[in-house]
């Protein structure tokens, strides 16, 4: 089973940050989950080189990146630093569901394919998104 | 068009007030988006009624809510206050991509009927949840 991987949740402004937090308050705190706000004071340097320093200090087999938007800055800094790391993901629309769900999955030890496991990130993602009252109803009423 | 239309995010802990600061990082301050931090301190009945004030200051024809997942205590609060007020929408699962959307399109002036306006956020949601270095090698290398 794969056990050793390393989560970086990276975005704009505070956003990172508000995502490990309430992660942390939902299912308590973790190791190996970084957060890295990109605030647009600091040139693009410095964050590719923090990003890579993160990435470094996680020291982990496989790695993923949660970015907020396709073509954002926190997302394009991804790209630059690890377009050639076949171990790293790059996940956008990140949301709370589906960190909660990567966590899980890696607590239980069942990840057996990582390929396998970030689409079920991402699909499991798109899920969480939804008509909650469309939903309610269905369930309750039909 | 319908442009009377209020914004409330509603999450766990920070994760509201990081989206909001993101949001507002990216497409500048707005009127009528509000965050609330659910914090399990508060009793059940007091997060009700910061709710309920909250939906009345806005004073909007249509109130969206923006809540962090299904059967979180944000989302169960969304409900229990909203279920029976039709013009207000609860979306689950959100990030940052559906919000951007969702400002945008209601400063667009473009929004003629809601139903179809909360479904276009909806799947603009899951859509920009993505497997980035797959989007970016379909794009520059096939």
């Amino acid at each position: 089973m794969i056990n050793n991987i390393g989560f970086i949740i990276i975005t704009h402004s505070l956003l990172a940050e508000g995502l490990k937090n309430a992660l942390f308050s939902i299912i308590g705190k973790k190791e190996k989950v970084v957060s890295i706000p990109i605030n647009s004071e600091f040139n693009l340097e410095y964050l590719c080189n923090l990003l890579k320093q993160e990435i470094e200090n996680l020291n982990c087999e496989y790695i993923i990146i949660f970015t907020d938007m396709l073509g954002g800055t926190p997302c394009n800094i991804s790209l630059r630093i690890c377009r050639d790391f076949s171990n790293v993901y790059i996940i956008s629309g990140v949301n709370l569901y589906m960190l909660i769900y990567a966590l899980n999955l890696k607590e239980q030890n069942e990840i057996k394919d990582i390929n396998e496991y970030v689409e079920k990130i991402i699909s499991e993602g798109k899920k969480s998104i939804s008509n909650v009252k469309e939903v309610f109803n269905k369930k309750f009423f039909k």
